[in-house]
């Protein structure tokens, strides 16, 4: 990104406060009914009050058209480019369920298939087994097998048909080809390493899709073998102290958030398990750091439902806490999302994220209310999610002048 | 840049003329008392018509959220990349004193700075000493020190405790690590060629450097040696004349316009001092040129000072002159700002600035004042700086179409 190479002369530390609140998948699209997007009809003086008080605009969490999921939309809000930083499947897959990794383990998505006795893949989710018969398989997988040539394994329960890989040992990298025919009909395709670097790697898993078969060869279940896809590691980018000179805490209840936030080098707070109980870390740990990732998940899952109704009403409950924030300090607050989340869509989407940033520092526009139409007529216009964090930095008064 | 890549095919020559009016930090923020920035306080008839007739929008400088200097500014409202083609604090010190730098010429700011008889550095500005002492000691060190090694050398004034120094010779290449050591309480750091090419600089410069030294020795002058800074040379790009077929004049009163200028190969106008100056130099030479750089510095100085009443009162006298561009036919007009300068803020921000492009070409919007806020709904948008001669240009009808 162009900002990197001029941020390190012009980042200075101050004792100014950022808050970046993310509703995730806010974004909302109009109920055909109505008329109107889920914030559009939610009841949210806070919110509004937020929206008149700070500049308004949107965002594009990638690029305009594209829907992101989780991780190029965080990574994107915390300032880096979500094209050039990719997490790996399988990394994402781990942080999602709390597995902690280390920058030298492997990760792994798993998905337990049906293969038959010539090694042909005839159903890809082993009949969408269920997470309890996952559990049972997993049990016994990992009874059987726990270390190949030195490296340990751990494979863990996600849902389904889906689990979760982590080898952890020397000498390893992830540049190995999925086993994955990604056709059902064909048989596996061969773990390949696709550099001199991954060959370990590469040799440990072919032991292991061995041992997987050998083990599950005379179970009941459906599951006789697993396809490993997005073999990848945790990525290693500047953290936010190295990049923004910033002491960075993530507030958030979901575990894949916690372990995005970890990549930067976040502070992890124990922020509990709902948004009272993300509040009340808020307002805990705020002596303590001078950046603030506070992110609630609940809008998110509504609109991947379609619960429209749900998710006004989260959008209601978030508001009905936001006077907390009245009480603290801070020298800037974004509130937006990673991406939108319509529930008339069921699911992520690339419409762009309404945003306030509040600050003394930020020009009012005409914007009365947090809503994806009226803030696209805010002054700060539509920019990219990755160009947030730099307005934040500005607005705090943490960037000196660029040239003379 | 982009456009870089497809100029040289369609860019051509034509009689239409240009004018690029840049009110120096025009940009505001609003006083907490009236709610209203100082282009929304001044009473300015003349300004607001032409954003009523011309097609509106805010520019971004560099980067959201980056504040600039004059230099980035300016390089970005020519239509080159701010961030490849980066001036030199020694440079853009010299061009603003009004050396006359060549191509060849090492130009680098010296801060007077007290030395102990240890070689520590213990005050970075000499106790910031007056301008009449810098002169003066500027004069001893003149006449004590010419040429060093065949290389010619001049220090000038700048003020306080900053000079502009000077080497004119052959084989010089700026690549020399500067001798700050950045705090008090440390010696000074040794002047080091940072590559082959800048052995001889480097040479000189530890040179200069000591005979600084023995000739303030026994000075009464807290001034005991030089901090060299910033050493550079100007940037080789292309000329308006090379990269936009124009025949450009910059009509400025303030000396680092018109060194900045000189190194897009400008022509420098004898301007005077005033607007008033300024205006007539326009009249005078409309009929030599086809691209009018026009600077009005006032606004940027009040801005800096916090003075909000006096700069309203500069946007309101600026305004009052601008009947005279109705007796010109220029094909495009565009009034801006190379950066934000708030009186609230005492200093250049990051807030975009806002812009209008008049011409028979332009698409006349709803804005009807020429405000930040206002312009920020214009039909422009917000765009970067860097791509506004572009827009100047096909207003111009210099551009031919890009691909069959």
């Amino acid at each position: 990104m162009r900002y990197e190479k001029i941020l390190p002369d012009i980042i200075k530390k101050n004792g100014n406060k950022i808050l970046m609140l993310v509703l995730d998948g806010i974004g909302g699209f109009p109920d055909p009914g109505t008329g109107r997007t889920e914030l559009e009809t939610a009841r949210k003086p806070h919110l509004d009050r937020l929206a008149e008080e700070g500049s308004c605009g949107t965002m594009t969490p990638v690029l305009r058209g594209i829907t992101p999921g989780s991780g190029p939309g965080h990574i994107a809000l915390f300032g880096y480019d979500p094209i050039d930083v990719q997490i790996g499947r399988g990394t994402l897959e781990c942080l999602g369920i709390g597995i902690d990794l280390g920058y030298e383990d492997i990760a792994i998505r798993g998905n337990f298939a049906d293969i038959d006795e010539n090694g042909i893949v005839t159903d890809r989710r082993a009949g969408r087994i269920s997470t309890e018969e996952n559990r049972r398989i997993v049990s016994i997988i990992s009874k059987n097998i726990r270390e190949i040539s030195g490296v340990k394994i751990d494979v863990q329960t996600v849902k389904e048909h889906r689990c979760a890989i982590t080898l952890k040992g020397e000498g390893l990298n992830p540049a190995v080809s999925e086993n994955d025919p990604q056709k059902e009909g064909l048989p596996l395709k061969p773990l390949n390493a696709l550099d001199p670097l991954s060959e370990k790697t590469a040799s440990v898993l072919r032991e292991f899709e061995k041992k997987v078969m050998e083990t599950l060869k005379g179970s009941d279940s459906r599951a006789k073998g697993l396809l490993l896809r997005g073999i990848s590691k945790l990525p290693t980018i500047p953290t936010f102290s190295e990049k923004y000179k910033l002491n960075a805490v993530c507030i958030a209840a979901y575990p894949m958030y916690k372990g995005l936030s970890k990549i930067m080098g976040m502070e992890i707070a124990d922020a509990g398990e709902t948004v009272d109980d993300e509040f009340r870390t808020l307002r805990e740990t705020y002596e303590k750091y001078d950046f603030f990732f506070l992110h609630i998940k609940k809008t998110d899952s509504y609109g991947e439902d379609g619960n429209f109704a749900a998710k006004v009403k989260m959008i209601e409950d978030i508001d009905s806490r936001l006077w907390q924030l009245r009480k603290m300090d801070f020298s800037c607050i974004a509130v937006t999302g990673d991406h939108s989340t319509p529930s008339m869509m069921k699911g992520h989407s690339w419409h762009p994220v309404p945003l306030i940033v509040k600050s003394p520092n930020s020009i009012p526009d005409k914007v009365r209310r947090f809503t994806e139409r009226e803030c696209s007529a805010g002054i700060l216009g539509n920019i990219y999610s990755r160009e947030l964090m730099y307005l934040l930095l500005a607005c705090s008064l943490k960037l000196d002048k660029f040239g003379a």
